[in-house]
């Protein structure tokens, strides 16, 4: 797909700020494609941007409008439109990582096809992939995964990324989810490809590459994980990892959406993302942890790491409090 | 969906019997839901049922024509529409497994319309799933596992649930894939469901149930195969199953697609498929082995099977050569 940037964020009438998490991760991970934001009357978000009216975002340069915030009740409001409409007429294109398609709205979707302008619905593949086949491939790959769904392995990849880059290697974060595409510009909103394609789907994502290179792959849900696993297994089967990073956050009291379900134990799922990922790449392990401690103060955080790496033998980091210096040392 | 019986098969111009598969299995496991079959000119595949006219067959009361064959170059020839529209005028509705939707033919899809019949391309699941929660349902399950794709886990389904319901136990079949849906009369395609809702398609197709009935479920792929692992991941979960049947061809020289990749040993696919169902049902287990011996003389079979059965103390049968009674008898 290969979204264009600079971008302009777009935060609509956003309620709080955690309606506009999508730009917000843009904002913290690609500030300088971010030429500002674009807040409506009653937003009550905001990135630490620049505001900016869509003339002057297109006067300096924006490609690209983000529609990186929750819509209420899954409709546009008529004043979103109007926006998308004159972004189009200014020379950009659109992208969401909302459910609900732009493609879908007939008036912006003729006035695009008429200017010839893109837009890109990152929730919803548009090309067909391959099945998938396990096969070798060169370059090297890291896997995020995790204890749970919505655990950090999008930050973690991220901050592999950035760590890996400023050490002068050869990296790329790929994207599996709507936020993370936006970041990355490209990727595959994995769990909305149909189930047979999907490890298709993430060796399309992550292909042969330079011997030297690593693709850092966004993880999505975990193995353990009921709702969502069978994701989990293509993407780890697909992206034949060599090493894989495991996301924790010690204090969440069940796993996301399953109230009577606990977190599960991270040896075990230590021993199950090993195994399943092994079928694709017979070297594959574990090699660090990365744990959201932010419910911790500094010092049981320090204490819970400290623990965890012992425990088990790998640098244990907050990724937010420490950075992932420790999990790189292992890649040289 | 609920596809009406009696069906009507139509072979087309099948130019052997494999093309006839689908139909085949239909035949075999539902002859008395089929008046006959309907074979155009030049058509090889003989499914052993009476040629039927369309007439002949409605006047019979088939209320569902089954396409049962694979098209050629995926489309569909002017001869087939031509029955599929007649079949609709005589009061039939038409029922399809292949990848190409009569949905899509703007000539037999007005038609049904203006006639109140139903269309149903089984392999195109059209309702939307809940995401699957993994809770505990009553009712009790087992689903046929294997060590590969095409290795005989919908012929074990069907004979498990043939045998059961012989001995008078509450017992249904339910469908994975096109051909069983076709066999069954409802079920869900699982491999073209939105990844992030298979589980809960699986859920659906197996919901909670009075304490002695048995889901016998037909499996899909193996976790075990790189391409389509995720898919029998989300089976697994989704099915909590109580007990599992492992399905094996032991002449098999690769895994099905991969020429490259080696069956894996059986003990391995033990491993991952009770690890993996103790995520949803911390008692699930392999009771028994159902082993295609087609490609070995009867006395290899036997010295096979019993060394299999004497390797791991559980049943192992040719459920063609002498059926499944003995994996059945533990289910009591």
């Amino acid at each position: 797909m290969a979204i264009a940037n600079p971008y302009l964020l777009f935060l609509g009438d956003a309620p709080d700020q955690l309606a506009a998490k999508t730009a917000d991760g843009v904002a913290r991970w690609r500030r300088d494609w971010c030429v500002g934001q674009l807040r409506l009357d009653g937003c009550k978000a905001d990135l630490g941007l620049p505001d900016k009216s869509l003339e002057e975002a297109a006067a300096e340069g924006a490609r690209t409008l983000i529609i990186g915030v929750a819509n209420r009740g899954g409709r546009f409001a008529a004043s979103w439109q109007e926006t998308m409409l004159k972004a189009l007429d200014l020379g950009m294109d659109i992208a969401s990582g909302l459910h609900n398609k732009i493609t879908d709205l007939p008036t912006v979707a003729a006035r695009a096809k008429e200017l010839g302008r893109s837009l890109h619905d990152v929730r919803h593949p548009t090309r067909e992939f391959e099945i998938g086949t396990g096969d070798r491939r060169p370059g090297k790959r890291l896997l995020a995964v995790g204890t749970d769904c919505s655990i950090g392995k999008m930050f973690t990849a991220l901050a592999l990324e950035k760590e890996m880059r400023a050490r002068g290697m050869n990296a790329d974060f790929r994207a599996t989810g709507q936020t993370g595409i936006l970041i990355a510009g490209d990727g595959v909103s994995i769990d909305a490809v149909v189930s047979d394609f999907v490890s298709g789907a993430v060796e399309y994502l992550t292909p042969a590459n330079d011997p030297d290179h690593w693709d850092v792959v966004e993880g999505q849900a975990s193995l353990l994980h009921p709702s969502y696993a069978g994701v989990t297994l293509a993407l780890v089967h697909g992206s034949q990892p060599d090493v894989m990073v495991m996301c924790h956050e010690p204090t969440r009291p069940h796993m996301r959406g399953l109230p009577n379900r606990k977190v599960p134990d991270i040896q075990d799922c230590i021993v199950a993302h090993e195994a399943a990922a092994r079928v694709t790449n017979p070297d594959a392990k574990v090699i660090g942890f990365s744990v959201n401690t932010s419910a911790m103060d500094r010092s049981a955080a320090e204490t819970y790491l400290k623990e965890l790496s012992d425990r088990f033998g790998m640098p244990a980091v907050d990724p937010v409090r420490m950075g992932v210096g420790p999990i790189v040392d292992l890649l040289g």
